[in-house]
């Protein structure tokens, strides 16, 4: 299987730059690559946020080009050695990506060597749903399928429930064992900091903050960074 | 207009036993009736929670027949005096009624006089969409389109952003923003302990925790206990 991926959980941590804190890891993704092809469509202002991760990805070293600025989305993507797919709103990502025909365009350009690094809603979109995402449903998608560059789901954001809340709202373990009372596919708790290598069939959890891992009918796992998630996910 | 609704942003606040806060709003709003028809489709396990709902109708003095244990849903709802529609998944909740043939059946009942109250997911029922959720999507629905029996927004379990935050994920006001990207609708924040009750053209904001209202391109407005809310949202 040939797929080169780089899953962040969030594109800033507290207190860093836009992307700083996956530098490293987006250097080393992109080795090689000169331009990055950058997928804006989570966001509304897709201008200001194409400049913002022009000005991120500058800082790398990377030139930049948003898709919503080329003639055709699809000869854009056949085109590109690298994608970065930005957070935002999961549903209006999905949305645009079905509505304008770029959903099987992504799957086959991935799996002959396209390079996806992806964001929070980016991430999400990887995974063979959005079903995991934490974003208000402010548009309704075609279909809730996505990507399905890996053949598990993320939760992006990840956040331990907080034993002091007064909050009575479900807590996320609350959301993610609700989606498993409906489905069956393991669910990767990514926290902030967090982020999935995925080279071929191996997948290495990098970052510093670890990961929670949900299985249905099991009780919640947790990851370390460094661990090899292949082994705990069968058919990652 | 004819409408009898109670809608709560919360069963259960903090420290206080299920429905125990709205207990004097659901005496005053079921008076003369007898049963209450409860709808446990928003949780998996309906004989659970209709047994929770049942207790606790109990406790006010109500009795309690639930809609999952009769022959005939839609039967049952066109017989009912007042129907109570339980929390837990919106995505869950919205596609077995849709699914079910029951949307058109409340809508009717409720323009004839059916007592509808509902907390959480109940209450961003009776909105036109379910696109206000805080819930994770995992089930589609064929629709966002909700019962509609009121003309905006209720996003339940509202809370403030929390500005010693470290998280960076979405504040739930940036998701109502990001909801007016995309939609003209204004956005009731019910924050847990408010309520709502409709009566007619009359909508009236109680509990004591008080409410936030959002308007697309105006700042967020403050709306106390005790206000009157269609005179803030034309056509509510």
């Amino acid at each position: 299987m040939a797929r080169e991926l780089l899953l962040l959980s969030t594109s800033t941590t507290f207190g860093t730059r836009y992307l700083e804190h996956a530098a490293d890891e987006l250097r080393d993704f992109l080795r090689g690559v000169s331009r990055v092809l950058f997928v804006p469509y989570a966001l509304k202002d897709r201008d200001a946020y194409a400049a913002k991760a022009r000005e991120g990805f500058a800082g790398l070293g990377f030139g930049l080009d948003s898709i919503h600025d080329t003639l055709s989305a699809a000869a854009a993507l056949e085109g590109a050695e690298a994608v970065f797919v930005g957070g935002g709103n999961t549903f209006r990502l999905l949305r645009t990506l079905q509505e304008n025909g770029l959903v099987e365009v992504f799957r086959r350009r991935v799996r002959d060597g396209l390079r996806y690094a992806g964001a929070s809603a980016g991430s999400n979109m990887a995974c063979p749903t959005l079903k995991t995402t934490n974003d208000m449903p402010i548009v309704q998608p075609p279909s809730f399928e996505a990507l399905g560059l890996i053949g598990f789901q993320i939760n992006p954001h990840y956040v331990d429930a907080d034993p002091s809340s007064k909050h009575m709202g479900e807590s996320r373990e609350t959301r993610i064992r609700e989606f498993h009372e409906e489905n069956d596919t393991p669910v990767l708790g990514l926290r902030e900091g967090a982020m999935l290598r995925v080279s071929g069939t191996r997948v290495v959890l990098r970052g510093n903050a670890g990961a929670r891992l949900f299985r249905k009918g099991q009780p919640p796992e947790e990851v370390p960074a460094g661990a090899s998630l292949e082994s705990l996910i069968p058919g990652a």
